[in-house]
């Protein structure tokens, strides 16, 4: 994918975001790209592969946000970025690409990152517009991440993501920490702290974290190896009494 | 190795292809470029660096292909890239490297990427002619990869690379697909399907791949992990009946 | 931290160095940077992030050697970079990073890495003097790695680092190897030998390496694997009789 974009746009700056996401879970992969969006230049492409289930009926987007543009798959994972990244005037413009003759003729049956999508990347960073990729849909395909749901002692979330340290990252957003004083995960209770040191060396805790997202972690140790922590499994946020 | 080439060469654009090389495995290390080269722009350059084997009395190459250029050991991993790259009029033209004066003189006795591959590599980059790194090989060194064997209900053939989904890309080419209804790997009976979609998930099956090879899949799965795919591996292709 | 990066300076270039650095391990990751230092151009801002134990009172600095620049908390890490890449007209020069305006006003209590050491190398990057990130400190930071102790026999050394070929480099330096003819590691005498090619496939043995070192070696194997190899290991130089 990476030459394909090269020998298309030569002056590309190309940085991975991550090769770790689980594979087919498209929340994990908008999350990830989520949270990086606000801290690459305006105008960054995120280009998304996600889902070697290709070949099936899955079109191929683009998408114009406010801040950033996107390429990837029509199965979910853009949903999440276009509602986060929501120009001010409205659902950001979304097209579906078709075969514009500026695209590579022949397709794979199965690796489309590669005849697809990097090529439409690419031609997007030479700053051709959307309109030529193919027709813009009607639909507002945003579609913010869940919201926990509350319940009279606190929040029912779910770990969005763990990373490369073995921190849990929920769904539970740090605005709640304030009426919160622990979370539950596991079955165990842990305290919501106020940054990793302030629980004992292989300890575990909840903390505010980076991301605007409450994060469960083991000092100097790994969430994932003590709680057997995994993406999708269920962290709920405590009410203070 | 990045950094010796950017001291020479500050403006080379630099591509990690793969670490994931079975090591010692010259084979797949050249399928693992040679299904890179036609998506990179012409002119790239491919440094590969296998066979931590060195010490003894191996040569480094430089090689110009076609579309190509090539920098790598000689113990065979350039074979299969120059005869797929063949320039129109004869045989790639290689050059040993010799000791020429714009090359490091102090070469440690273990880590030749980073001594003489890299600074080659770099020196290429600058527009530096095959000539001035050594003498001209007379051989051709290019040797095609194994084309399986031909039997009377089908053709022998083996995996020549697993890739990060654990898919078994085999040696049989797509050309074959047309004759053949299934595979046979792991004492399984896979049949020829036109894409991943075409079986259950958690299922195998195989696939006229992206790469102009057979390749063994499980959808949303892993072959590799499902079948026990190794590097190797004998995969045959069952013609129809 | 790339994002960050490229938004402030966008021509900067990225090369990452290792992910594979035991987590909390500052002198391997002071042995991996400073293997690298020599080989990268000259004014290269080598940033490192170790020690995710942040949030409590470490300090960001920035410090100017002979050859290179360098960003890292106050926890050690730089000492032996400072060390080897010592001006010669005495200690590097070492800011504590503040607060200036120029760096982004809020900061999270976990990412330290995206918010004050990757922005700080970008500005690094555009020429911005240590000066204006915050007070120079009196301090000589520079801590050479611990040197082997001398015993009648040998030198009483460990594992630095494991490479990701499995094999384990020693805080034994390369000049002892003339009055050395082993090693002893995981209750095995392994002779030091020339080159990787001296001893059988599947063996082990000792070589001077190519960071100026004694490594460990398995032929085409893992030292790592074959001896249990891991950081901090005691690895033992014995004398020539």
């Amino acid at each position: 994918m990476k030459g394909v974009i090269l020998a298309i746009a030569p002056n590309a700056r190309l940085v991975d975001l991550s090769h770790e996401v689980v594979p087919f879970h498209t929340q994990q992969a908008a999350f990830v790209v989520a949270q990086a969006v606000p801290h690459f230049p305006e105008g960054t492409i995120h280009l998304i592969v996600v889902d070697p289930g290709v070949g099936g009926p899955r079109r191929a987007l683009v998408a114009r946000g406010r801040r950033a543009l996107y390429v990837g798959p029509d199965n979910g994972v853009l949903g999440p970025l276009l509602a986060q990244d929501r120009p001010a005037d409205g659902p950001a413009q979304v097209h579906s690409v078709g075969t514009p003759d500026f695209l590579p003729p022949g397709r794979s049956a199965t690796f489309h990152g590669r005849d697809v999508f990097a090529p439409a990347a690419a031609h997007l960073g030479l700053g051709r517009p959307l309109a030529d990729f193919g027709p813009k849909l009607d639909e507002d395909l945003s579609t913010p991440f869940a919201v926990p749901e509350e319940t009279s002692d606190g929040w029912r979330g779910a770990v969005l993501h763990v990373d490369r340290f073995g921190n849990l990252i929920t769904n539970l957003p740090n605005a709640l920490a304030d009426r919160m004083d622990a979370v539950e995960v596991a079955g165990q209770r842990l305290g919501l702290v106020a940054r990793y040191g302030a629980v004992e060396r292989g300890q575990p805790g909840a903390v505010a974290g980076s991301v605007e997202r409450i994060e469960v972690f083991v000092r100097e140790g790994s969430a994932r190896d003590l709680l057997g922590g995994v993406v999708g499994m269920p962290v709920t946020g405590l009410k203070r009494p």
